[in-house]
């Protein structure tokens, strides 16, 4: 049995009671070391398999060769194990075993909680790593979304190897939204060292940001009330 | 102190910790009577407000009411709070008051978890209800999520009252999808009665389909497996 798990942002506070019994049931516990360390509480009598980044498809490998042998595995993913998670893998791997996702809270909704809420209407999700996802595919993809005016949030926003990409979505978004738009950073959410900061469209200072950012770019709807960014439904108030 | 609390898809298994915390620490829960029901377990002993669908304006006006007198007060919305829910309008209402956001496993990521990992790439929500949002933008988002191969949430998909939208926006995103394309209806995920069907762009039989189903529709990459979808992210295995 493998338990594809999301944890939430990070902290045991925002986990799913779902999320805490599958790991409570679970022989052995497989993940990427940082978020391991995350729920280290709770899996401190547990056979642990831990390894780094870029190692996915090892790690999986891993929990599905331990499974095997008849032992209950949970592979831990933060935020939700279904968005830009291990459950893909886990379903692409796994031959005979039993698979089940469990759901958690992803870091999008948990950013937006932390500024306001500016989630409210039509978003996307669109992440700037081009590891596996070609550039230009990216790149369109925040055309459309600026297009249609979607809220968009955007996951793995600048790393030390693509210090420029923000700006240049940034550039694009600016084409078709205003510069007075709201826009919120948050860094860490619901982790030690949470630090978000809102502003627009025009002001955004891009040095801070990193790869545990996300950043969340309002609608045209969108605006800041006491430091905090909301995107109206659309009622009338 | 106002809590908008984001209580998950339904049953208590898939509620955060800090939702239940939330809930158990107010005087008062507010909230749409079925929302209400989902959770009546946990909140038989406390004062409950709760009325129907399009009154929300007044059922947050009443939530700040009772926090005027200095009550603690938990506003309660299905999935999470933030995401087509009640945390916009608690902010945008509010005066003085305290407000916290708590986030929960939203609708979207729920159902992908019960069809399988359709979210793992770039996605969008799409909500089909012109209750509050002019049809041609709907159409015109739906256009431009297809256009870019995202994987689309399409929440509110079918009514009694617009039997049709649903239709109509899958004879848009087939001229940019195949319609060998992976689509995924959930109906009341996590909850009693929970329902699902693995079709594609070109099998889907529209009649079931309504207010509390979320349909996914997949991307380029996504396919079907052991009767789940998985969208890949782009790893060589």
């Amino acid at each position: 049995m493998i338990y594809a798990v999301g944890i939430g942002p990070g902290s045991t506070r925002t986990m799913t009671y779902e999320a805490m019994y599958a790991i409570e049931n679970s022989d052995v516990v497989v993940g990427y070391k940082t978020y391991i360390d995350l729920i280290k509480d709770i899996i401190k009598d547990k056979e642990v398999v831990s390894n780094g980044m870029k190692q996915e498809i090892e790690r999986v490998k891993k929990a599905v060769e331990i499974a095997k042998t008849g032992k209950t595995v949970a592979v831990i993913s933060s935020g939700d194990a279904g968005v830009y998670g291990m459950a893909g893998l886990v379903l692409e791997l796994a031959e005979h075993e039993d698979v089940k996702i469990i759901s958690g809270v992803t870091a999008s909704t948990a950013a937006a909680a932390v500024l306001g809420a500016p989630l409210m209407h039509d978003y996307c999700h669109i992440s700037l790593s081009d590891l596996l996802t070609p550039l230009d595919l990216i790149y369109k993809r925040v055309e459309l979304a600026a297009q249609g005016d979607f809220v968009m949030c955007i996951y793995n926003p600048r790393s030390n190897g693509r210090p420029d990409y923000l700006k240049n979505a940034f550039e694009i978004i600016k084409k078709y939204k205003h510069i007075s738009t709201p826009v919120g950073i948050v860094k860490n959410a619901e982790r030690e060292n949470q630090k978000s900061v809102v502003c627009t469209l025009g002001t955004i200072d891009y040095d801070d940001i990193d790869m545990l950012s996300i950043v969340i770019v309002g609608n045209s709807s969108t605006y800041i009330k006491n430091n905090k960014i909301i995107t109206r439904r659309g009622y009338k108030l």
